[in-house]
């Protein structure tokens, strides 16, 4: 067996994804941003996941046209799952990329999705638009789904040890995908018993840590209330074997911040509405807006009027260590503070000036000299660790630590 | 240092400790229940948690007069902190108990809290009541706040290896009972920074546990509507390292069912409604109520007319492999099923016969040769996995697995 294997998308999941598989397989990459194309032609992964020399080491074509992968015998779809402006599904991306495939599909081939949907979305969104290729599921070509699980800037858990779940619309195909996937991974692959289980596991976990982050900012929001330091109590209950450690903090990104109104968007169309995880995001995405809240009293309390305040923010990304800005609350939280009408300035050591950059006011470089009455830990990102917050202080100044992530000190207020 | 302790409350709390400090202390027992003292004497534990040559084996004097307990120095109170009708905290033992240590308490005495309840509790409402005792706080008397993490029916995480919370009035207090404790634990004792620190972290642990359970169960009701096993889901996705195995189920007991309402019911009052804990228990209470109509639906599926069904529920403790009939939603469920007019049989196999257990209608024989149209495990004791279940069904008959217990059989569904 030696598929030509066809990749669509080459974000974080797909370019990975291509480069493990080029070390077995011929792999064509699809991406129909064509400055994309031209980078990685160049040798350059913008997203910063993959150096150019790991991306030189290989060999795969790169295209921004799509009739380049009509030799193909397994496609493989890694295109976003975003939202809406209504926190709605959006399917346009894999409509697209399932329209990509649907004009060069033949018979035996495998049509691969690892994008993160709610579960019945592959074969009721994307199988019919396939089907518009007048070849049918199962007697022309083959449906696959296999969620992809990258965690965006963590150098333990990479592609190739993360067990990896694969499914399939028949066992034949079921058997091909998962000698490919184990061909290029340590970790086990594992056979679900149908695409739409596979779907359903991939959506709850990130929902389940969602869930979890927003019961400890619920109880960061109740220790408040009740003047307690959360990460007092997270320590103290942290001594029990059984208890999990989440902390409290900005949720946001591409997953964990998405996955679950996927999964209410289903639920609720079939009559039953998940209340447990609405509140849970609806506390998640309360987070910027009542850290705002706390700042402004904290700026009060400190006799620093509001619209003279200069405050600093540490970090703009969605997580830390890395240069990922989608969905970053770290942002919503400096345009709220802006909008309070405090003198900002949003630091990240580790972002790109461009034009994106730009117009979201990040800054890269810290002023000389400037003190701040207020200096924001947002994002822990390793690098703030050599920073000395207090000698950015003016005099009656403060700290204000969202990850706990500096030592206690009477001058740093934490979430 | 050779304190006489005093404990008040001698159940599946105070029990086990005052078997522990016995091996190294004078420890004076109290409980107000004449029949519990009676027992005890016998060396008969109800609560089937300490063997009888456990009990034998310490020298222990108890008592079910207060009185007797006038000459310790340390008090060490034990009694349970259930709800009111309205789920509102029932403070009535505590408030008992505090006037018991009340009228014995000295100079120097320490009066330490073990009782689960909300962050501020133990210094709002049982301080006062000690104080009425003409003594003050710290200049004459100490508090003390040591949560109790007893794990009934848990062979592995007992006393002496869980590690313990301690937290006091005063300094010196805190070294005394921090003294006290290490000397009866293998495990760690933390000491917390406050008192309500202590009481914080405790009630949280229960209450994320509770979460955790209603969001499968959330997960399992949005996937019976989908068409979905939810195991099969949770099974893959526990391939991924950080998944949290929590199971659906049954959520009952003294701890994890009870707790979250004290803390909600504080937070509340300071203005802060927590949204997803409320959520959360509202799931949990939902679960029996959820199983009952869909076993209703079954019975209608598999044509067997309700108010002619047979049904065999199998355990009705809180939890597997104990005796703890506390705020078990197996009782709960039979209840439901009853009032649903079916024929019901409430089997556990562990449960001895009293006057509670015949009210309750629970039998600990199975009657000889019955079959049923529905037999339902609730409770996951190891002496089912002999049953015989499909053994039991009628010709449509069917099995309902809450707790996925059996293996996996076209004629067993599973919550």
């Amino acid at each position: 067996m030696n598929p030509t294997i066809g990749i669509i998308g080459l974000g974080y999941v797909g370019l990975p994804l291509a480069l493990a598989l080029a070390e077995k397989y011929t792999v064509l990459g699809y991406d129909n941003n064509p400055q994309r194309i031209a980078a990685l032609h160049k040798g350059i992964d913008s997203t910063q996941e993959i150096t150019s020399k790991e991306l030189q080491a290989v060999n795969i074509n790169y295209f921004d046209q799509s009739a380049a992968l009509k030799d193909c015998s397994i496609y493989i779809i890694t295109v976003p799952t975003p939202l809406k402006e209504d926190n709605l599904p959006d399917f346009s991306y894999l409509e697209s990329a399932s329209e990509v495939v649907a004009k060069m599909l033949k018979k035996g081939d495998i049509v691969v999705y690892e994008s993160t949907v709610y579960p019945g979305a592959t074969e009721e969104i994307c199988l019919p638009i396939l089907e518009l290729s007048s070849l049918k599921v199962d007697s022309d070509f083959s449906l696959g789904y296999s969620p992809e699980r990258i965690n965006v800037g963590d150098p333990v858990h990479t592609f190739t040890n993360i067990p990896k779940i694969v499914s399939a619309s028949n066992q034949k195909a079921l058997a091909t995908l998962t000698h490919v996937y184990q061909s290029i991974l340590s970790a086990e692959v594992y056979q679900a018993p149908s695409i739409k289980v596979a779907e359903a596991a991939k959506v709850i976990e990130n929902t389940q840590r969602d869930v979890n982050i927003a019961f400890v900012n619920e109880l960061a929001m109740m220790f408040n209330a009740m003047g307690l330091d959360t990460n007092e109590v997270l320590a103290a209950a942290a001594t029990k074997w059984n208890f999990l450690p989440f902390r409290p903090g900005l949720v946001g990104g591409h997953c964990i911040g998405i996955d679950p109104y996927y999964l209410a968007h289903k639920s609720k169309a079939l009559g039953y509405t998940p209340d447990l995880l609405l509140s849970a995001r609806k506390i998640n995405e309360a987070v910027p807006h009542f850290i705002v809240d706390d700042i402004i009293d904290k700026l009060n309390i400190h006799q620093v009027p509001i619209l003279e305040a200069k405050v600093l923010l540490l970090g703009a990304t969605f997580k830390e260590n890395t240069t990922d800005l989608r969905n970053s609350k770290a942002i919503t939280l400096a345009q709220a503070l802006k909008a309070a009408g405090v003198d900002l300035v949003l630091y990240d050591p580790l972002i790109a000036m461009d034009q994106t950059t730009v117009e979201l006011a990040i800054t890269n470089m810290l002023p000389e000299n400037k003190k701040y009455d207020a200096v924001i830990l947002a994002v822990g990102h390793d690098q703030f660790a050599q920073m000395d917050l207090l000698g950015l202080l003016t005099e009656k100044g403060f700290g204000y630590d969202i990850k706990a992530y500096f030592d206690i000190h009477p001058r740093i207020y934490r979430l």
